[in-house]
């Protein structure tokens, strides 16, 4: 338990990420001033809750992309941070919610808020930052920004559901899963790419490619999360494999096994992840079952895939250090082991 | 228990509901289409969660309020409707939010949509709704209000989880208690009076005195709320009686009781609200140390004081119908008995 698979392991290495840290850096310092900050509100639980989360070493990701998006489409006004920062707010709701709804106990190696507030905080405090997003954007006054944003609120919830109305349902199709991860995740890594075209007013073609590198981006990046989640380091993870397995999660590494495998195996998948009815050993069994059919190695090979076509989305804009660094976080998307 | 107190009774009943119902009907007719809209999300779940407790017959005061106040600027183009959509999409999130965290049973004498499909999809489509409020406020386009309503989704959940970490404290003053409700329930009265005349680009003293109204109005109506707890008709209330005493929620009633008791009453509020030890005939006790230090009275008192403020918050504006349905709905908040 706990091993980890080595999918071409090292080319994933941090160093991948280095070129967007780079190129974002100053631009991040500001952004954690505005995300760290103990005033966001007077309402003390609020703050300290917040930053538990905020604080824990997450990659913030999302931001840097959003920031490398409006670089890439040569933005010049002051914008940019306060979208940014806005975009991370609303990823911290959906975690702070995802918790409460999966009933995590550990997320980035820390105890969940709602282990240490309880989940009636967790989910008010992510209503508060979902608001707060909404009025940092207002404040920036870009409609078009708004309008993608939004949109990507009420789709990730929609995906969200989605997720929990197929959860143990052992007949999810590859199709449905991919709905799922494209409404709970892509949605968000998309619009974050996308603003950097609309707050910049580029043609509408720049803003479909930056759409579609995001979109690709954040399948790619939930395809290895689903795979890590059997595959990786607990430690370098900083939380327990196999949770999707207890919580009878459906991902692309059952569904491929559960479809290649024999009806005997096809009930060790109902009993374990339909039924809930899980004993010792299930999480090996389950795992040896997907090295047996290669469904994590299938799972990776779709993100490489959908890797693939956001590397070439970002085709139509010209060599710069911004468009490669938006590229080389595509291998660190791929290649991570946490 | 459940017995109704008489402040004033008759004098609340539907009559003064009735110019506003008839001022907006038209309008809230294709409301009604907009919120009942089956198509609002292709994830099943979400329309069938959403309508159980749209359709479940609340009072759709908040969009009235927001209709009547357009009308009373003057407002000639058609994103109010839009607007006073989104206003109930987002009372109804909170609801459904607010029901997860308060585990509540009954809402408007219906089980509530936790108990028919859970905290976890209770949770997603109360973020999907409040991401469609955001949308649709996007699609009508203006600034001024999506700035209103972006901050009244954020103090709403400010005051939220003011409530939360005030529960069980007996010491919660009445400032505390008033910032609370000015948050939680006034700060989207206040702003659906608001938009009004936002939308319509009327001057700043009329968008302040609207704010005003619908800020005093929602401090009168969820004053009746609490008094209600303790002394409404469970049947027409749609919900059990005394839900706060069990919840250990501190509303006025309380706040002034414990004020105004012994010692060894405030010990029996200590055991009860505090500490949440409750023993058969601890409500009624409760009620009859209400009635003893004319609580509830005093209660009701402050929400006709907050409610003769809103009344005089509208007289700036011309005597029109528009004007004195809304100053009827005051006598409604204050005199109602559900």
């Amino acid at each position: 338990m706990g091993q980890v698979i080595a999918f071409d392991a090292g080319r994933g290495s941090p160093e991948s990420l280095k070129p967007l840290l780079d190129l974002v850096a100053t631009d991040m310092e500001a952004i954690n001033r505005i995300i760290l900050d103990k005033h966001v509100s007077d309402v003390e639980l609020i703050p300290e809750l917040a930053h538990h989360l905020i604080d824990s070493g997450g990659k913030r990701l999302r931001p840097m992309l959003a920031l490398a998006a409006c670089k890439l489409c040569g933005y010049s006004g002051t914008g940019h941070i306060r979208v940014a920062s806005a975009i991370e707010f609303m990823h911290t709701a959906t975690l702070l919610h995802d918790d409460v709804v999966d009933e995590s106990g550990l997320r980035r190696g820390k105890q969940t808020a709602r282990m240490l507030w309880g989940n009636q905080a967790s989910v008010l405090v992510g209503d508060f930052l979902l608001g707060q997003a909404f009025r940092t954007l207002v404040d920036v006054g870009s409609l078009p920004v708004l309008r993608i944003l939004s949109n990507a609120a009420a789709v990730i919830a929609e995906g969200e559901v989605m997720q929990l109305a197929a959860a143990n349902n052992t007949t999810t199709t590859e199709d449905d899963y991919l709905a799922i991860i494209n409404a709970k995740t892509a949605a968000l890594f998309s619009a974050a790419a996308e603003v950097g075209a609309a707050i910049s007013n580029r043609p509408a073609a720049e803003q479909a490619a930056l759409k579609s590198y995001g979109r690709n981006l954040g399948l790619a990046f939930q395809l290895v999360d689903d795979a890590l989640d059997y595959s990786g380091d607990s430690a370098s993870l900083g939380k327990a494999i196999g949770d999707d397995f207890r919580e009878g999660k459906i991902t692309l590494p059952v569904i491929l096994s559960f479809r290649r495998g024999s009806e005997e195996e096809r009930q060790f998948w109902k009993r374990t992840i339909a039924d809930g009815d899980l004993k010792d050993g299930d999480l090996e069994h389950a795992v040896a079952l997907m090295k047996q059919h290669k469904a994590l190695e299938a799972t990776m090979e779709r993100a490489r895939s959908y890797g693939a076509i956001a590397h070439d989305a970002l085709a139509i804009f010209p060599n710069r250090p911004e468009k490669s660094a938006m590229q080389d976080v595509i291998a660190f998307c791929v290649h991570r082991t946490h």
